[in-house]
């Protein structure tokens, strides 16, 4: 599958509304102080997927797609994601990301704190621009998840006994409830039903959950050149994941590999060959398989909350974006 | 002047609603996780003045008074500015504020930039509350302009060739137009004339600028006790502020003094005698006559917007806040 073949032609039909979402971002990052803007610009040149805006345009399409209230919207999702990515890498250390260097490698971390707050300032104006109180109640609600989601990840770091549920506790809150913000909030503008808002939000967040898993995989089987970050990297900064909790269920505690994991994650220093030596064990077993399982219950769902809606291109274009999403190689 | 007791009677006619206020906040302030209550009860329990929610609630009672719109706006207010400070701290690696530890000091960086973004999402929450756009844009512009005054911060460090000029649109930014936004904000929501909105914005910009000059004085006047940090701490992170501008504006340049003062801001190690030698030198010469002779001019632009509204209790009390500001010796 070629990746952004695939991702152009899904969201060809919304291709001029995209681009007009990037305009008003580009407009929007801007400040007048130099430092600032040099900073906007280098994490916009690194800017992702989009996924957050197709998914909250898609979204709009299934109603009354209005989109002079989907585009700040979806600016104000993509920008308060990126703040929260510019604050993320504080709190990690990150050298890179997709790549390039992190805004705290090349600024320094206050820079990367300001340039996050300025960020979260300038979403708020944008949501103001929506003119819709529910919009600002889900906003302020699912920053506060994903903050909340940010520190259970911190605070469950280095722990070999995460469970299952405490995984899906901490992605749900860190990435999958903005995912469902965006299918939700395109909803919420385009005079959807109550019912419909709640089926797309089931959506987003399924679809989210069904992400991350996969992110959470690809950290195992994918080297460098493709993800853009090095492989291990959950391990290297002592995140436990779905494919290593499986792993570790296979294993009786205190044999070798459980022995090994153990030490990894419970030293402060974790060496390149140990973190590789974990990566291997990880995928020789059926660690990999088990988590790639629950991803598919959960894209399941998510296209199970689509099923609801009337056919229509756009339907198929979000059933669809749950395939690519569980494909994906990167 | 016994500077609680003074608060205490100009307060007193909306003590009731200041109360409430502080009820609101502790409420919004929760999270269901431990680690973020702890460290935002932490803050709560720091708290300063609330000279920004008296001054919204008094703007408010200056036309039609709503509690209802004023007590969130308050909230997001007090809580936005606490989140600054937070972020502050990391930025400032600052040990104690108010003579307690930061919360970085005690929960670490991490926390810290996250209990921020926190605190950042409930004041979208309770910006949303009030139900007014002008609000939301207001509450955007300032938050986006505080985060420039910070980095202005930042940037001008250590500078000392630092104009007036460069240190009045500092302080705008840092400081002033967040307490232009209480009373403004205040007005807003209180039906007040567009002539009368733009009087208190003038009211509190001015007052800001004065209380932040007055903060700028006490920190070269004024030793540990009373202030809850230790004298010359803006020199001691290479801060530049007025009363140093106008003692260096005195001397030739590269004699001793200016020499002593280059060679501190220049250095990154600043030995405590070094500092204390400069701020010694400060106070001996009229560079804190100067920046105080600032002060009373920004208070009586203050007055002097004041005094187009017809005479009231609550004018008299922002007319005595003025006052409580400039000749405030903490």
């Amino acid at each position: 599958m070629n990746y952004t073949a695939t991702l152009s032609r899904l969201f060809v039909g919304i291709q001029d509304d995209l681009d007009q979402v990037d305009a008003l971002f580009q407009e929007r990052a801007t400040s007048g102080l130099d430092i600032l803007n040099s900073a906007s610009m280098h994490v916009l040149g690194a800017q992702g997927k989009r996924l957050r805006t197709a998914l909250t345009l898609l979204s709009g399409k299934l109603h009354t797609y209005r989109f002079e209230k989907l585009l700040p919207l979806s600016v104000a999702f993509e920008m308060v994601h990126l703040a929260t990515l510019i604050h993320d890498d504080i709190v990690d250390e990150a050298k890179t990301r997709r790549g390039l260097p992190t805004v705290n490698a090349l600024w320094g971390d206050k820079i990367a704190v300001l340039l996050g707050d300025y960020f979260f300032a300038k979403t708020a104006g944008l949501i103001a621009d929506v003119k819709d109180h529910r919009i600002d109640q889900l906003f302020s609600d699912t920053v506060a998840t994903v903050c909340e989601g940010t520190i259970m990840e911190m605070m469950t770091a280095g722990r070999i006994d995460l469970t299952p549920h405490a995984y899906y506790e901490k992605i749900k809150h860190k990435t999958a409830c903005l995912i469902a913000a965006c299918s939700k909030g395109g909803a919420i503008v385009s005079n959807a039903s109550d019912e419909e808002i709640d089926l797309l939000y089931e959506y987003g967040i399924n679809l989210g959950i069904t992400f991350q898993i996969i992110d959470d995989i690809l950290d195992y089987t994918k080297d460098q050149s493709t993800i853009g970050k090095p492989a291990g990297n959950d391990l290297r900064q002592g995140m436990v994941t779905l494919p290593l909790i499986y792993a570790l269920e296979e294993q009786p505690q205190k044999n070798g590999h459980y022995e090994q994991a153990h030490n990894l994650l419970s030293s402060t220093t974790r060496k390149e060959d140990d973190i590789q030596a974990v990566v291997a064990w990880v995928n020789s077993g059926y660690g990999i398989q088990r988590a790639f399982a629950d991803a598919r219950t959960y894209s399941h769902k998510a296209k199970e909350a689509l099923s609801y809606f009337p056919p229509s291109s756009e339907r198929a274009v979000l059933d669809e974006l749950v395939d690519f999403v569980i494909a994906r190689n990167r």
